[in-house]
């Protein structure tokens, strides 16, 4: 069997919520939410599937879905896309991700990736034959090692991973940090895939596309997921902004590698986008309600909180609570002993560290608050009824 | 760009389907029915929209799928199947295929292709670093070369890729090539990956997945697909029966390509795998009608059709026609003529050959009779009027 992926644990997220079942905890762990999405999407899904248009959707997706895209990329960014030739839909940005990294690496090449990262971009690039240049940002403030990152740049990069706003930490890169970034990648001649899922999810800061940087447009391929933006995470649904020269490339690997996307689930997504700027904003602002509760009780019980900006996650900081971290206790032993002891499932940060690199930091733990506000206070109860 | 996949043409299916679409021809080229499947199984889809399990579905598949998926192995096939450890649902058999060979094969690695290929199995391959070793079946019966084959397998092989029922020709393996194919596998202690999608479509000819031969249990990797056996290409969803070793890995490629596919479309298929055998009997009679009425119809315009016991496909002869066919014109020329000037759509079968192998055969068409009759019968009317 491959090693590069026979080797690979099963993901952190499948883990630790077969562990949240197990001991009927309080799932703060994977990153989904306990509400549904807008009702009038599911029932444009379920209008979809009456309509005699079940059979192969094109491949880079519904005409009618890669246009909401390009009228979004419009609305809230001012870039303009060609629907025709700049937009690539995926089944979800995982697969987005995938096809971008296939279309753009080539074994020996080598791609920057910010630790921590989300769980599927080291596999990926190893399984692509390439090489990944890890960076750390450096909490607490999840700052940017500007050295190290320049650094880690050189003639045989193809590509930088940059996801903002960023899961785990919760950190929205600032103009200032994404113009070191573009600095770079001009520089070096390389690309950026822009990991954006959470780009309607920012609470007081904004989210730039790196791709609307000057000099930037053509050198992007930016992410955006249905997903995280309507509350429907089992849909799927992805797509990507590129310039043409790429997206076409991109399309090629999407072919080989799922080929199309569910009609109907595409259909209810251009819907989706279409939606009144008012539900993208009272997205984002729930869901700083939802930190909000989160972030104080956390910090009640004794915890220090990480900063967060943006996502369905913050970090925090266990060493605080002092003799509830057992000696030579880790965040992933920790997290494993708090799912059955407080019945409340969170994520081990050191999950989003290459197992290969040097030792991560071992006492930050992920909660999602992409929850209801009843459920987020009842974890804290469990939570400081326990530590 | 990464030049294994930036060289590739866009799929032929897309490029057939387009040219269709711009010519008002009979799309008679990329297999998906123009009709849909049961409306039962499109009301399940959409009712399970409705209630509040939108989120990600489980990694490996949704129970209530992966349940049906074994019952379906045992009833069709005798296998007992584990659902929870030896069943992977994937977005459609494309990903399920990458997932496979992602899982099995290492840069290096060999893997036998039988050609005409699926047009994925190759870029994938190569993808992955590993290397096709490339049999070609004999038209006009489509037969298997066992000295070639035999010769093709090596220290190196890691697995060969089986697809029966076959696209493009429409050959059932025989139970003694199944044979032939299970000695080797078993003489040089490698893998098969079953590409069966059209297992429930074949006229006469009894299909039987190569896991059912004796030693082959733990060898096989078999793909399905909800798409092609319920008439419901677009929903893109597959699944995959191997055993737990191999699943596991299968399942953690699919967890770095995709991760997930959308429940409500698992929920659906599910019931659709659980229907009475007389569905299964009846979608594959009404689908030997269509190559009845379709061969016939070639047959007397002057076509040589070969022979087809299943799938959605069969193929012809076009050297008849005559002087239809011009001089040095080739399948891929002829074809693109064709659906402009006869109005019908088909697939060149040089398209399922490797371009950087020996000459393929060029006389060849690939016509899907997946249509409804009477379209059929106007498909042959104009190909009648034309040559
Ligand atoms: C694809 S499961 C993980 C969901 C997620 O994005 C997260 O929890 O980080
Ligand atoms: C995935 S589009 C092609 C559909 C098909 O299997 C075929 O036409 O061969």
């Amino acid at each position: 069997l491959n090693p590069q992926i026979a080797s690979l644990p099963t993901t952190i997220f499948t883990v630790m919520s077969a562990l949240a079942t197990r001991h009927g905890a309080i799932n703060l762990g994977q990153g989904f939410p306990d509400t549904e999405g807008p009702a009038h999407l599911t029932e444009a899904a379920a209008a979809a599937l009456r309509d005699g248009r079940n059979q192969y959707a094109p491949l880079t997706g519904l005409p009618e879905l890669r246009e909401a895209v390009a009228r979004s990329n419009a609305r809230f960014y001012g870039l303009t896309v060609d629907p025709a030739s700049e937009v690539v839909v995926t089944s979800g940005a995982t697969e987005a991700i995938a096809a971008s990294l296939a279309a753009l690496v080539s074994p020996g090449d080598e791609v920057v990736v910010i630790e921590p990262a989300y769980d599927t971009y080291l596999p990926v690039i190893r399984l692509l034959g390439a090489i990944p240049k890890l960076v750390r940002l450096t909490p607490p403030a999840w700052s940017v090692p500007r050295d190290a990152l320049a650094a880690a740049f050189g003639p045989k990069t193809k590509a930088i991973l940059l996801n903002s706003p960023m899961n785990p930490c919760g950190k929205v890169f600032t103009p200032e940090e994404l113009g070191f970034v573009a600095g770079l990648v001009q520089q070096y001649d390389t690309y950026a895939i822009c990991d954006e899922v959470y780009e309607h999810l920012t609470f007081g800061a904004r989210h730039i596309p790196l791709m609307t940087l000057p000099g930037m447009r053509d050198r992007c391929l930016r992410i955006g997921s249905a997903g995280k933006s309507f509350s429907l995470t089992g849909w799927k649904v992805g797509y990507i902004t590129a310039p043409a020269a790429l997206a076409t490339v991109v399309a090629k690997a999407h072919q080989n590698l799922v080929f199309a996307t569910a009609p109907n689930l595409q259909r209810a997504v251009a819907t989706g986008l279409d939606q009144d700027t008012d539900y993208f904003t009272t997205l984002a602002q729930d869901m700083a309600l939802r930190r909000d509760i989160l972030a104080a009780g956390l910090r009640e019980t004794g915890f220090d909180v990480l900063p967060c900006d943006g996502t369905y996650f913050l970090t925090a900081d266990i060493r605080p609570l002092g003799s509830v971290v057992q000696d030579g206790e880790d965040d992933q032993t920790w997290c494993r002993r708090m799912v059955e002891e407080a019945g409340v499932a969170m994520i081990p940060v050191s999950a989003f560290y290459d197992p290969a690199g040097g030792e991560p930091p071992l006492h930050l733990v992920r909660f999602a608050f992409c929850k209801k506000p009843l459920i987020l206070e009842q974890a804290i109860t469990r939570l400081r009824d326990r530590v």
